[in-house]
Parts: structure tokens; sequence; C-alpha cells
């Protein structure tokens, strides 16, 4: 089978031997696969996640010697089964899984791999007992689209909501996008979204965005501020030693930008007791004033992935059209166009999510 | 009155002008005032706070071509009432207050600033409605330590515990040792702590943790994790997805050290899902691998300070024998004594508390 294939630091085009189901596992067929922003992090970064996986034992770390298939944002169709599987659902039937395979160590990555080749080749190997039927005939470029949109929904579980929050979204790209589309489900307003891009902030818009800022001509936190303002009930409820502070709702956070610096310009614009979700994944060693973070007393969550239960409700909003998920879409490529998308992806005016069809 | 001033970097002994109260305001005998681990930074790192304080518009830096008094752990005898003051409490009564002014534009910080000098003075002014007279007869060098266990009442507080949590508190100097004694008070056991002085690692097992840690011999973490083995009912009680992650309970680690690249070390150490509380106060510019925390998705809380009713409560639990505060004071000086104390306090063999008192 055909394959777009991480080798060499470069995306290319080669044939792979088919993968063959070992037990509890499903041979299907690639509809439709993401290219996330983690791709072309892990494209240009590969060393450094090699280097990061020592701190975690139990993960095995890509042999950048050899061949890796990214793609892990996935809907397929069932082909065959193999030994030990209940065979639940026919085979035709379209698919979404979490990028994992089950084995007796635990799930295995799909997609950051040399074993578990990803969404970019025309055949892959899931695990039955993680598949979720792709519901209400939604077409599978949209249930594709179940991956990042379950980023969104755990960032936003992974905040603790309270309902008083005024949540400030930096960085409109997928993972913005998402965020602000699981916050709109929350129903917290009003919801300011922050991008250099005017596509990305219509984007912003479409999704749940109530305001949304361009950094180049207005501070993102000033704009939030001006829509955070305190109630008079609320300002006069306020402890007697915190009246002389700024009159501000409290202040959520996301960073989903993920590049060395940001972090630091969030603790300088942050208001007070702001909570700062870290979406963004920025691989680089970043620095920053903890003083800023201290005197502010900051709060700051890391957040990675999502829960199966998120995952299944993700695919569940897309499908009954809770979330426009597909207005994100901005283009689809076969595998020879992977190299070229990776490129493309470069300019957020052209692109947001480009899906590749390893079956064209 | 004579004062240790902060003057062109260094801690000189002078004369200066005797306190004035204006409305709302006493005049107060300094009888006792901590040396703090803040005082040190702000010694080295003066011109790094003033820097930071932009940040903060409301705030009005130091002005470092001036005298500054330091000194914010203070118990004082009152002396005498400015104009407008209810006059409560009887020249003479003992009392502590947290080291703020209350002025029309907010409360203004006593201890870092050219107006409100600090306990290293025979005589200050504090703001009469923050006064809280000493109960019990308590002594005024152990009432001086009402403020740095505030630090880590504060602290503990700021955590949120639920109390299935196992703590670890890495740096065993007097805000460490103010966090155990808060954590002993809420209950959560066992404590871990970890310090490479032996003289520090006693002082923690005396205010409350249960197990101590030298970092040069043991990992920190390694022994936290031994100590923080799931019950069998926790294990089955796990989702199914997370069942090959190791049985550990939830990890919250109070961070009490405060130098550069302390973060990261924990970051590298910390079990996944752990909630980091930054007490400790690192004045310059820090580095840390993002991914760290986004893999684990940490969580980090930086705190300061404390509330005015942080405060009292911490007052109470000294006066009351909840915490015997007393241990951490290694030595008392006098005026001429605090320059030679903070170059003292780099030793952590021979020093936790140091207490001056001025009218010696």
């Amino acid at each position: 089978m055909r394959a777009a294939i991480f080798r060499n630091g470069e995306i290319v085009v080669d044939a792979l031997p088919e993968p063959e189901p070992s037990a509890g596992q499903v041979v299907v067929k690639t509809l439709a696969c993401g290219i996330c922003g983690s791709d072309l992090h892990a494209r240009k970064h590969a060393h450094r996640m090699v280097e990061l996986a020592r701190h975690f034992p139990g993960r095995k770390p890509m042999d950048l010697a050899r061949d890796v298939v990214f793609g892990h944002e996935f809907c397929c169709e069932i082909l065959d089964y193999g030994p030990g599987t209940p065979r639940r659902l026919k085979p035709g039937t379209l698919v979404c899984s979490l990028p994992a395979l089950l084995t007796p160590e635990g799930p295995k990555a799909i997609g950051y791999s040399n074993d578990n080749i990803g969404g970019y080749a025309e055949r892959m190997l899931l695990s039955e007992a993680l598949l979720l039927e792709v519901p209400n005939g939604l077409a599978a470029e949209h249930a594709a689209l179940t991956e990042p949109l379950a980023v969104g929904v755990h960032a936003v579980a992974k905040a603790n909501v309270r309902g008083d929050e005024v949540p400030l979204v930096i960085g409109c790209g997928p993972v913005g996008l998402a965020v602000i589309a699981a916050l709109k489900i929350k129903g917290l307003h009003p919801i300011v979204a922050a991008d250099y891009s005017p596509a990305r902030r219509a984007l912003a818009e479409k999704l749940g965005a109530d305001i949304v800022v361009d950094p180049a001509r207005t501070q993102a936190f000033a704009t939030w501020a001006e829509h955070a303002a305190m109630s008079r009930e609320q300002q006069a409820a306020r402890p007697a030693m915190q009246a002389w502070l700024p009159a501000l709702k409290p202040a959520l956070i996301f960073e989903c930008v993920g590049i060395p610096g940001l972090i630091q310009q969030v603790f300088e614009g942050a208001p007070r007791d702001a909570r700062i979700v870290v979406v963004g994944v920025c691989m680089e060693t970043d620095r920053a004033e903890p003083m800023l973070g201290i005197m502010k007393e900051l709060n700051v969550q890391y957040v990675l992935g999502y829960t199966p239960e998120e995952f299944a409700h993700s695919l569940g909003l897309i499908a009954e059209g809770e979330v426009d998920a597909a207005s994100m879409v901005t283009a689809t490529v076969g595998i020879e166009g992977v190299a070229g998308a990776f490129a493309d992806l470069a300019n957020p005016e052209r692109h947001t999510k480009i899906i590749v069809e390893p079956w064209r």
C-alpha cells in the first residue's frame, strides 16, 4: 500500500507492506485524516520528541532512522477483522477511534511510532474495543475532526469552569477554534479570541467567539478587560482589601499558539489570579519570569489529549451539528499532496485544516 | 531613631527621623522582626524588583537612590496614636499587623518602600485598622513568626486540598517549614519533605514532616512514590485506560526554594497530573521545558502572601501552641547585627530564622 512517510526529516511517498491485524485488531481503509500542528512540530523537532521521551520510561521513543507514518485525526472504513475480535460492526462501517492501539503493555500511540502507522497511509490497524461508529451519515472528512475538537473539549474540561469567568483564547488555529467551540457549548460568554490572521478571526466568530482581536492593532488583554468588568453587585461583594484592585471578572486564558515566549507574554498581560490553560504545544525550551506568576498568583494548567469519554462526546457534537467543525477544513489532498500541505499550512491565511484522503 | 538601612546595595546602620503618624496611623516600638529570604533576595536583586514593578501600574517601585528599611515580619508595642484613630487598644499592647499601610489609594507595602519603613528600625508606623492584639501572653519574638507562617497557610489554602493527595515539600527553609506546619494542621499524611541540610530536615520533622529526604543521597520523587502507593480499592476504581499508569495517589508538590532551574527539576521528577504550588520566590528569569508540563498535564499554582483572615488565623495557631514556630528561631540580633545576619543566613546549617530586636 502507499503512504506519506516521515523519513530522514522529510515527508516522502513510498510503498509499505500491508498491515496484518493481531488479536483484537481491525484493518481499516483510511478515508480521511487531518494534518495536525503537532505533525508539523514533530517533523521540525523530531529529535526533541525523542529526547523528551526519556522522561517517560513506559514510552518507546521513535527511532528516527526508521520510517514513521504520521496521522492521528482519522475516520476509516472497516475492511476486515483480525483474530479474537467480537466483530461488533460490519465491514463497510465508518468508524473513528482514539489514536491508540490497546496492547498488553497499555495503550500505544498511533502516528508517532515506528510500529503503529498513522492515517497518512491507505490502510491502518485499529483496536476493535476503541471503535466508535460514525452516526447520522456524517461525512468521513468531518468525522475526522473529532480528534482536534476533543482537544478543545478536554482543555475546557480541565479549566474547571465555574461560570463567572470571561475567557480569552490566544491563537485561532485548529486548537484555538476547538477551544472556542467547546467554550460556546459550555455557555461561557463573552468569548474573546485573538489572532493575527483575518481568515482565522472570521472562523473564530463562526465557531462562537463573541469578540475577536487583531493583536497587531489592539492589545488582546486590554480588549479582554473591556469585556470583563464586574457588575455593581460583584464589586460590592469584594473583600475590603481587594476593593482597590481593578474590578474585573475572573480571567480564563487559553494559550493555543505553542511557541517560545508566548507564556511570558501571557504572564505579562494576564490580570491577577488569572487561570491559564496551555493547549498549544511548545516543543522548545521556554523562558519566563516566575516573579510575574508569583506577584499575580497565576495558575497554569498544562493539558494534552482527552479522555475516551471526551473523544466520543466530540464525535457526537459534530454529528448532531452542535459544532460546525466542517468550516475549519480549507483543503483536501491525496497522499502525494501531504508534503506540499505541510508547507502550505505555514500560511494561516490560506489554510486551517487540510484533510488527507489517502485513497485518492 | 536608629535603623538598619538598605543603602547603595548594602545594609548600614544610621539615624532616621522619628516617624510621624498620619490619620488612622499608630506609632509602634518594633519589638521583634524576622529576616525573610525575600529581604536577602531584595538586597541582591533590587534592580530586578524595580524593573518588575513596571508590570504593576498601581505599585510604586523603590527608588534605589534613596533609603529603604526592610522588615515585614514584625511584632510591636503600641506607643501613640495619630489623628482620626479610635484608639481601640491601649498603649503598651503587643500587636501584629499585615505589612501594609492603608491609604486612600489602597494598601501600600511596608518594608519594600522608600516611604513606609519596615521592622529593622526602632519605631515604625502601622494602620490602626490592621492591628491584631497578640493573645495569650505570647512572646514578641514568636508572634513575629505570624507572617512567615501565614505564607505557608496561604500556600496550602491555594492548593485546594481534597484530602487524597500525598504532599512533597521541596526545601525546608522558613517557607517550607511553614508549609509543613500548615499541611500538618490540614491533616494531610504522610508529609514528605526534602532538604540538603540535616539541621533543616530535623526542623522539618519537628514541625510535622513524616518522611524527610536528603536529595544528595535519595531522589525526592522516588521517596515520595514509595509513600504514595494507591490502595487496592483506589487501583480497582481507575478507568481502564489509566490502569497501565503507575498506581500512585495524587501528588501535591510545594516548591519552596525559589532558584532558577528548580521548576524544571520538578517538571522532570513530578508524576502525571501533579499539582505544583510555587511558594519559593525566584527573582531571575527561569527556563523550563513546557513539553514536560504538557505531557504530564501538570498544574502550576504560583502563590504570594496571604489574606487578612489567613494572617489572623496564623497568629492564633502560634498563640494556641498549634504550631511550634519558635523552633525556627536560631538567633536574635540588634540593629548592628542585621548586616552580619544577612551573611550568616547563607548557611542553612547555622540558621533558619534570625529575629531582629531593634531596641537592644
